[in-house]
């Protein structure tokens, strides 16, 4: 690894007069060492500053892991049972005497830790916030990251073909989810990057339902929307398929989400803002009557985790980029009746989009 | 739902003179109001006031999910392109039109939401902490939650017998991992709580390691750590299982770390403390040589989550009581050799402790 980003951010500091940045999110770690964990409610820290050399701070049993990725710089570990924050302040003050101008990530930060780090520093000022920083840094996703991607989005395709040849009468969404779960880890699937959602029939309305023990039962739509994950990075595909044969206001309502959703994917391309996409699939809903129904955003970007940025909505004026990744997911949850989201995660080009996922998006019969 | 402790809280407000409470953490709104649900990058909050209502605050996705647990009191959504926290501080004003003492969860806010709700009211003072007097509620388990958290032990002890049958030759640890949550999926278990842990031989001697594509071979030791949900209360058990016949040393780790875990679980009682009770099992495994291998804290506090009070560990002086439930999980990790934890999670009683799992633990062998 060669740490472009991170020499970026030390040269950043430099010319923004920061004496020193603390990243907390484990995300940014990620990024800018090649060092990946979720130390959940333990420290993970990374410490740059103009000259001196960067740290990271990790429990202790994560120092071999971070050695092993190559990192040429301080790693320093702690117990369970130490303060974490005395050490960090140790460590900072060996390079940097008494640090006043800092640069903290805000969305991440909390004001605990927050509060432990500033009674070590107690003359330091934080107003430098990293986070817009860091994702726009990662809002371009490099040709190595897009081929991350494209990996997760094939095993993302095949979990959903085996999805939808589960599909039975009397099955639970549970059964469904096991099953398509079950094939990709088999096949080398090291993880789903979020929890499985399979929804039958009126089920499906509820966009922030769960899977569960509903049964599928004929002439239903069954909504899947499932990602895997691959060295880090994260599929994101959703599909409706209809069981049997459904009511004509079912097939209605899929074709009017596919058109929102094919006419938003062929609209992108340099330059459209993320806000002018959303109101390209919006419109279509909007114009068939179903306006109202449509009650998310049209999507969100999308790299190691499906929170990043760009969000595609309403009053987000980013102009889209080449190398920028989000998904495109239009969805109708009339309550009590029927639901139905189809989506796509795309890359944008210098012409339009490549999607990592291909499954067919034309409404698919089971029977 | 009788909102027990959220009238707790609201006495509490009254007596510490604070004029609302926000807060932040989903697990305390779960906990507080029988709404349960991870927000990740939105907004979810509860504000409670000592005298005027309490309300919740979530995505526009949520409402009907909020209305539909009975919730008596107000619920405010926001659509994604909307300034939440312009909506907050509206929402508070119409109750206390200028509140000064704010009591906020400082362990899960963030310098960002708190510098967001702080700009509305920029003469608050922000001195009260809830994350103790919230991890201090949620200590003591009721019959309730403890008849969840059985039922999670049941699933999980079924898990793992799935796992243990399911070792063989060649396998890999994904593969035996995918036929654990598969069984567990199709007896209706909704979900694994945390990322299901299988590693062969010498790889479980690397404890904060992922299940990976490496093949299970005869007379190695395989360690299991896995988890299930049940109704938003989870199961945490680890076993490591003999494959053929390991080599002595492999034999030996296993006698050493069992004779510590059973003899920590036999010490639970109320009146020892936290400390006192990671050191009964420190000791038997420094005693018999490889203290410098058990490089983690004895367990942790668990309920809705993994990573709840108390921590059991070297400096945590807070006694047991009856209704506290933790993992008692020592292990040893000789590096590039061998790696053994055994774990239950129990609840402490009135005379001693009763573990939610019930598999053996003595070394099984299967070939």
């Amino acid at each position: 690894m060669e740490y472009t980003q991170l020499n970026q951010i030390r040269d950043w500091l430099g010319q923004n007069k920061a004496e020193v940045a603390y990243f907390s999110n484990f995300e940014s770690v990620q990024y800018l060492t090649g060092f990946g964990s979720d130390p959940i409610e333990r420290v993970l820290a990374l410490f740059v500053f103009p000259e001196a050399e960067p740290f990271i701070f990790c429990p202790a049993l994560e120092v071999e892991v971070v050695k092993a990725t190559g990192w040429p710089y301080g790693v320093y570990g702690y117990q369970d049972h130490e303060q974490p924050f005395a050490m960090i302040a140790q460590h900072i003050k060996e390079r940097v005497a008494n640090p006043i101008n800092w640069a903290i990530e805000k969305q991440t930060l909390t004001v605990e830790r927050f509060e432990a780090i500033h009674a070590f520093f107690p003359n330091a000022q934080f107003n430098l916030d990293m986070t817009p920083y860091m994702q726009t840094m990662r809002l371009i996703k490099t040709p190595a990251e897009i081929a991350l991607l494209q990996q997760a989005g094939r095993d993302a395709d095949f979990a959903m073909e085996v999805g939808f040849k589960a599909i039975a009468e009397g099955k639970t969404e549970l059964q469904v989810t096991a099953e398509l779960e079950y094939q990709s880890k088999l096949r080398g699937v090291t993880g789903m990057s979020f929890d499985t959602l399979v929804q039958a029939g009126a089920h499906a309305a509820d966009p922030h339902g769960a899977t569960s023990e509903i049964q599928m039962h004929r002439n239903e739509l069954i909504l899947f929307d499932l990602g895997t994950l691959y060295k880090g990075y994260i599929s994101d595909t959703s599909r409706t398929f209809a069981f049997g044969k459904p009511n004509q206001k079912a097939l209605e309502v899929h074709k009017v989400v596919l058109e929102a959703q094919l006419t938003a994917q062929a609209a992108v391309k340099p330059g459209i803002t993320a806000a002018q996409l959303d109101k390209i699939a919006r419109d279509v809903i909007t114009k068939a009557g179903y306006g109202e129904y449509f009650i998310h955003r049209l999507g969100h970007g999308m790299g190691t985790s499906e929170h990043e940025y760009p969000s595609i909505m309403e009053g987000n004026n980013l102009e889209l980029q080449p190398g920028m990744t989000f998904s495109i997911e239009p969805g109708i949850y009339i309550p009590g009746e029927v639901g139905v989201r189809i989506e796509d995660c795309v890359v944008v080009t210098e012409t339009g989009a490549d999607a990592f996922t291909h499954s067919p998006k034309e409404l698919r019969y089971i029977d």
